[in-house]
């Protein structure tokens, strides 16, 4: 694999799942693939999750990581292209892609949306520079439009859990406070369009994701029959896409709850707000499956970055 | 040992002295002992000597450290329960701590107190919820009322110095502009009730710590008469316990002078604050021994996570 | 070596060119050296390549770097002697360094002038404090009057890319919008008198710098005069240096257009502010040797730390 940006980098979905469910069980198996080799994580925002398990993924493999969070501890960095660097930032994309490159064999990169700036956000202004001027694999952490990690992890999650062949899956919109990404719920789309599932999304009107992404995917604007024998409801929320990164509303009609959780397992990317996004009843029950998803976030980050290291040699 | 919250998870003191002092000779003995473990360091609060020191114990066990300063890097964190997380809070203790276990195979947690909320800071909130909602130990870098890597570190300290069986040891309250946790001070009283030392504690009136830590320590409000024939002065300030958090007087009566000290060791944990909490003669003289203290501070910590090592095996 | 705070604590310089060549060919022949062996870096100021390129050399030697944001991680830090610390400052250096001299086997230092205290930038405050007060090496990542890691790297990037046996090589000041340290200038003049190269500087007049640095090394204030025949074109903004950080002008004349460069190469510390310094024909084109002269950071670095490493033994 010569990089990892989203989902579709993974050819053989089923085979790789099988293949990260196999370092689950044997994480130190190829703790000598990564030695000597350095995974810079790159850090423009904010994480725990990502920042620790792919730090925990590389050290399965041996490798040394070395994070930076680029804001506070280097410089400004310039995204734009032949533009006169007289004001506050101070490195260009360019030099930075290629200089970071001459000390970590592979570079992982978290940087979000604007949510104010639809084709900067969507044209992944600052992830495809790092691809486009780094002479090392990239790997995404969460970018303006996806976080395949997140998406390959949730895969994982869903075929270990499973107790049928073809479970239903909903992806149920949350409200929320804040206008968040739309990453998550585009990687997590993805996926399960790459997986044999029954696959359905709930959310309020207004609420519609990019159009490219649903495909045919079915979207059913009543969550009460979307949720009908779910085997796995997965809650997020995202800010509207076509009224660009808008809260239209905060109903917490749209939280989720035991009753309407039923008998299906409950998934959540995290950080959750409880009790806006989903209540205590289903965090803190055993229909909750979000912590072994979070753990699964190591497996994922560890699938890719040995695939990634079998490609450099 | 499960955790290492409080002097009191140390069973067997003397016992524990000797073996830290054991593998200060020998600070590689048990290098294997670590190896493919994980230290997750999270620092809700400055630290120089903590950060330092705790990673290099858990490298000289052949761990792995990951650091964290949770405030900047992650995101802000709820520790109250059933609360409707629609404002500042982005994620739960409840997930932060398992989620952390996930990839962490022991967490040491710096969380200082309020000083505003007695109640609050009594209850420990932060490490508590972190003893209450991890799956892996625990390890204390300085909480709201005990910093006990410091307290055994004094400990080793004293005993190695000590010239007679039962030395005089004086805990002495020192001025300071800002208003500073007890800490310190209570995990300092509890080792040495721990210990066979000859211990009485002085401060102006007003600044009596927590009674049930004092217990039967005696206390003397006149510092030239408690400094008598001291072996060790630790010198230390704190905010007022009773009128809690207040700054009551910044006296510089109390400052440690070379003539109050005597032939008496002088001891800090430091940070120091120089000519306010002791002067220039005496930090610049042998009878300091704050340096060789904070060196300490590596075998400390290294007996803890050792300890903690062995049992998770 | 005992310390690297300087061009001139190389002894040999031309001979430290070779080895540090050689260790850019055979970047783990020393990797047991470092064993057990920690670096502390310490940065008082922003930091990419040399951040990065540190470590990596750290790791090539198998030492286990600790990387600390003084600032932000830890507590500020007093330098002044006698001081009564009962303002903002709450360590003294005397114990910062002391205490770090612990942990750590060498510590690392990057602290950036005031451009506006000249006696006290020249007095180089933090990083002689460190030299002084810690018990181990220090190495200089850039102090206010010196960067002796990238004067050294820039040499072995000109003797790498050398045609001749003795290249003329200019030092061309630039335009920029701040006001900018003389560190980097006066590190590359102490390179290049080291050398057999035919070094000239050129910049407009009232950006002369200390007269002690120049020294007998010809300054040209007419740019196209200097830059005639040039084989290395290094180009650096500075501030004034006799009306001590100021900006005089920004004159973009003496921005570096591929015209000017004509077949020479063109050499940059980075970051470099694009169409301000150079325009962006040069950087993109197969004249500029920015990337490769970034990636000898890392060999500069580790021939520093395998020296000190060899004298610790």
């Amino acid at each position: 694999m010569k990089k990892y940006t989203n989902i579709s980098d993974i050819k053989n979905f089923s085979k790789a799942i099988q293949e990260a469910l196999h370092l689950k069980k044997n994480p130190l198996e190829f703790s000598e693939l990564g030695k000597n080799k350095t995974l810079g994580l790159l850090f423009f925002n904010s994480s725990l999750r990502t920042r620790l398990s792919t730090q925990k993924a590389a050290l399965n493999l041996g490798m040394n990581p070395i994070v930076m969070n680029v804001s506070g501890d280097a410089w400004g960095i310039e995204f734009e292209d032949g533009t006169v660097m007289n004001t506050s930032t101070a490195e260009h994309i360019k030099e930075a892609a290629a200089v970071v490159s001459q000390y970590c064999d592979i570079i992982a990169v978290r940087a979000f949306p604007t949510l104010t700036d639809k084709a900067k956000d969507e044209s992944e202004q600052v992830l495809s520079s790092f691809v486009k001027y780094a002479s090392v694999p990239i790997v995404n952490m969460e970018s303006a439009t996806a976080h395949p990690l997140q998406g390959f992890t949730d895969a994982i999650t869903i075929t270990e859990h499973k107790k049928v062949n073809k479970p239903k899956v909903v992806l149920s919109w949350a409200p929320h406070v804040k206008a968040l990404p739309h990453a998550v719920a585009n990687s997590f789309i993805h996926a399960m369009q790459s997986m044999d599932v029954d696959f359905v999304i709930t959310h309020p009107e207004g609420y519609d994701l990019n159009p490219k992404i649903i495909g045919n995917t079915p979207v059913i604007y009543n969550q009460g029959e979307a949720l009908k024998d779910a085997d796995f409801v997965y809650t997020k929320n995202w800010s509207a896409y076509n009224d660009y990164g808008k809260v239209l509303n905060t109903n917490t009609n749209w939280t989720i709850t035991k009753e309407k959780l039923g008998a299906a397992k409950f998934m959540h990317c995290l950080p959750v707000r409880r009790n806006v996004v989903v209540e205590d009843a289903v965090l803190d029950s055993n229909s909750s499956i979000v912590i072994e998803q979070a753990n699964n976030r190591t497996f994922a980050a560890q699938w890719v970055l040995k695939k990634i290291l079998e490609d450099l040699k």
